[in-house]
């Protein structure tokens, strides 16, 4: 113990009575209300407590690994990815609890084969993120990010003409995935009066809507697509050229779930082209990066990966993300296993 | 007729078969497809075919009243107010279709005085225009427009800290004038699990939201404004600086009613002063004009009165006037009329 804690010492982050407290690894920036939530229960080890510059994950993992923790946070696709050689560096690790829906940059099988549980933020998102899914369409549809600008700019009073915007009443919706998410899309857009059209790995016997094996034959039968998968294998650009070509021209792609979901240069070449009439995303390939094109387009919506973040989905996290540890640590089920103790 | 068909000829607009037609006056840009639409049924008294510069209108309104015109095609907030002297100009007219919603340019008082039925655009738009203010509402919520600005200024990758948004669901949104458009805008906001409140002339036995006889009051309990009446000696200004103080500085305004259904003014001002949260915007106290300070202002959303046009729309609105005007001229009662022949 007198090593861990100096360890810890030197990272600045825990004060001696902490040691009692079980260790906990975060890799993740946390406002104060949740750092201060998870100091109360865990003796933190911070590794963005360890000031700029930031050291190499490695030696903060092999530092960290000397107080044993059974648990560590992080958040999705940020700095680090849980891979084999993340477990590997800290044997300790029983729990892995992520603060993002989406689990791409943590190694399930890795996981699963070292006993590893892994918790995700479970619906703490959905309903924000359905939500910014349906700004985003109806801005696109509307143009008013585009009006917005045109009005900024004071080119009202100057022009006259302006082109018209589209109707969301009647649009048949595509989703891709439908889960906690795209039900939610599908329920909100229900009552604009859209037609909802979905594909996901299997029909759902709840609902209703017509349901599409194939991607490249939901979007040749809809207005809109609206990615709303995890990422994974099966996933990675299941939006390509075929699917693009197949919405046609007067088609829309909203993107609120993994850049990666769709072939991005794909994507920028079909609006340039004018292949496909606009797109609001949220999410993009190598975030915090944006295709240089995309960014003088009048027709294309983009948000900065916030489609999650309100102020309400920020506390909901931290107590979301705390009740998953200490269920954990008492022994008790994961609120939202991803893969159970 | 040797007369009547003089003055349309030398306004360009009538060849002389249609002088067979009954008269029409327009005083609105109309597309092509609209335009034939109309010379196919009548002879069109065009205020804009005159050319550039346009007439003074009472030269124009004397022209076309040689032609014995007993309709008359007009906009809402346009060139024209039909009033006493407008009226007086055309004796001959019986019938005035707007092709707005509002009918806050035409003296109602002095069409019902001389037996002039008017009709407006009914729903036409109203679909349209619930969809605008559902998405004005969620981009300021969200910060849609904001974060597109932010990503289109390359600042993503630059600057780390973003302000967070707000959550839809749970708020309390207080809807003045629970019509056509406001039904349709908290039909969809309850999907999004918003709570509905309304201000209206008087309680409707058809919904069980709750009733506010005074807008202060639905303020005071409100987190969302959203205006969506017609403008009248009563709803002018209906939301004020006392109204605006009960609201709050969480609260926020959406307005697609007119512009003047606000103090604009005490707008800008209680936006500058951080007493309230944000606005949502489609419609001005002196459009084109926008206040200039609200063009900073990255918590406000401003769009230019496009929240009636989409393609769809227009060729409804189209479809409709024709359909008033030839229930007027064929002795059926208007489709939707505001003062009935």
């Amino acid at each position: 113990m007198a090593t861990a804690a100096a360890a810890s010492n030197a990272m600045g982050s825990v004060k001696p009575a902490a040691a009692q407290l079980p260790a906990l690894i975060l890799i993740r920036r946390v406002d104060a209300s949740f750092a201060a939530a998870l100091r109360r229960r865990f003796c933190v080890l911070d590794f963005f407590a360890s000031g700029e510059p930031l050291p190499p994950l490695p030696s903060f993992l092999a530092a960290a690994a000397a107080n044993g923790p059974r648990a560590a946070v992080v958040m999705g696709g940020g700095v680090a990815r849980v891979d084999a050689a993340f477990l590997e560096a800290v044997p300790s690790l029983r729990c892995v609890v992520t603060t993002a829906a989406g689990v791409d940059s943590i190694d399930l099988h890795e996981c699963a084969r070292r006993g590893v549980a892994v918790a995700n933020s479970g619906r703490v998102y959905s309903v924000d993120v359905a939500d910014h899914a349906v700004g985003l369409l109806i801005d696109v549809l509307r143009r008013i990010t585009a009006s917005s600008r045109f009005v900024r700019r004071g080119l009202w009073p100057l022009q006259g003409d302006y082109p018209l915007g589209t109707k969301l009443g009647g649009k048949r919706i595509g989703i891709i995935g439908l889960g906690n998410i795209g039900s939610l899309i599908a329920n909100r857009l229900e009552a604009f009066g859209c037609v909802i059209y979905y594909n996901s790995r299997m029909p759902k016997d709840s609902v209703s809507y017509r349901f599409f094996s194939s991607v490249h034959d939901l979007a040749a039968e809809s207005d809109v697509l609206v990615v709303a998968c995890a990422l994974n294998k099966e996933t990675r650009h299941i939006v390509n050229k075929d699917v693009l070509e197949a919405l046609g021209k007067d088609g829309i792609i909203i993107n609120v779930g993994r850049g990666a979901n769709v072939d991005e240069p794909e994507l920028v070449k079909a609006l340039k082209e004018g292949r496909i009439a606009g797109a609001g995303l949220d999410v993009f390939e190598n975030e915090p990066e944006v295709p240089a094109e995309l960014l003088s387009m009048d027709n294309v919506v983009l948000t900065h990966h916030v489609a999650v973040l309100t102020s309400e989905s920020r506390s909901d996290l931290r107590d979301h993300t705390i009740a998953n540890l200490e269920a954990f640590f008492s022994g008790n089920p994961l609120l939202t296993p991803v893969l159970p103790q």
